[in-house]
């Protein structure tokens, strides 16, 4: 567990939503945010996510979403705690499993989702995850530890659920050949400071046995201005509305 | 051959490339101009184009870079003809090889290229190329035929050369899976025809032995107006210094 005075309390969604976390360590950003709004979830849906941390991402979405179920799989003990605290905080109803998501509580391997959500670690090519040293490696062949991510994901959705996931740009490939046999109706949008600017970010949405052709959409713009105005933030309205009023990311049509 | 009547003589560049194609069939249009432009050679340097057609791209490289070594390789004996007639009506030495690019002669198996050039046919999954009947269709598993066109340029790459390839955006997922563990500092430049509209191609730059992050850079943007304005062309300026000066598509640092 984490010790109380390692903890800070920090608003989201314009204090719609408030985060126990540690000060130090991993920071919830903007991309458990983005996610979150990028997920086209109706009342009644169920929602899985993998990696849920503290629960920024759940806590997010079932915000601004009423009548969901919400299922998150987190390894690490100190953050199932805290995501379960964060619920409590939020007068959310979050069911947390603590669990490997390569070998996930039977339950769970019997249930299937509407939405699976992933925010996953920004390791490397060659990094290792803990799910990589296990018996699902070799089944698994050459690929990244990304592919445990995304295999999870589809075996967890039901059929023509989807798979958001939030990723660097750098990982787009990554993303792409973990997808290629196991979802389809592929959707690349990419999220960049400014306009002109390189992708830093990808969301992608996928679905259980979509068939559609891939579509590389439009980038998000997160900034207003080509450069930096000093300190002043300076968000475009759309993501503003996103980041502060917790408004939904609408996806091209 | 084509029978001479089949045939138009056309301009490109403003003029600078005239192009004998058939009236009839796959008419060249402004993505072999995209790629010629896209590629960064210097005098000296050698180009092979795969899957050459009627030596368009060629051409326009060659127009734009003096000094360059051209070489195509097309499967298609008329076009290969075709090919060698535009060399001479252009007045520009152009190398063009009858062969499958699954099985090129001896003596292009033992030359590399600073640069590999492609823009393979828009195939969709599960159509068949013909290098997918031979006997490498097993070597190469359940890859699409595209991976063919990126693994034979990866095989053809000198150590450091670049691929440039376009190929239709709902492909990205295919091109980026070939080209994972044969090419690498990927760079994808989507191209989409209006502001705020999702890619319709991509062109995307590859070097042999390549280490650099993937880059998604921001989309190269074609027409001015955010809809069309009826009959007159409304190329953006930097997109008609391309297709009318033969001006270099300039990638973002």
């Amino acid at each position: 567990m984490f010790v109380e005075e390692t903890l800070s309390q920090d608003a989201f969604l314009g204090g719609q939503v408030t985060l126990l976390q540690p000060k130090n360590g991993y920071r919830a950003g903007v991309d458990p945010v983005l996610l979150a709004a990028a997920v086209p979830a109706k009342p009644g849906d169920s929602v899985l996510e993998l990696g849920c941390g503290a629960g920024q991402a759940l806590l997010c979405l079932g915000h601004r979403v009423t009548g969901l179920s919400l299922t998150g799989v987190e390894l690490q003990p100190p953050y199932v705690d805290l995501a379960r605290r964060n619920g409590d905080l939020n007068e959310q109803t979050l069911d947390i499993v603590q669990a490997d998501l390569a070998d996930l509580p039977l339950d769970l391997r019997q249930r299937r989702f509407d939405h699976v959500i992933a925010n996953p670690p920004y390791y490397r090519n060659g990094a290792h995850s803990p799910a990589q040293d296990d018996g699902r490696r070799t089944a698994l062949g050459e690929e990244t530890p990304l592919a445990h991510w995304i295999d999870t994901a589809s075996r967890r959705l039901a059929p023509k659920g989807y798979l958001h996931l939030i990723q660097r740009a750098d990982r787009l490939a990554d993303v792409l050949v973990a997808c290629t046999n196991r979802l389809g109706s592929l959707e690349v949008l990419p999220i960049a400071p400014r306009v002109g600017r390189a992708a830093e970010l990808i969301l992608v949405r996928a679905r259980k046995a979509g068939r559609a052709d891939l579509r590389l959409h439009a980038p998000l713009i997160l900034h207003e201005h080509s450069t930096h105005p000093g300190d002043r933030p300076d968000y475009r309205a759309e993501v503003e509305a996103i980041l502060r009023s917790g408004a939904a990311l609408e996806w091209p049509k």
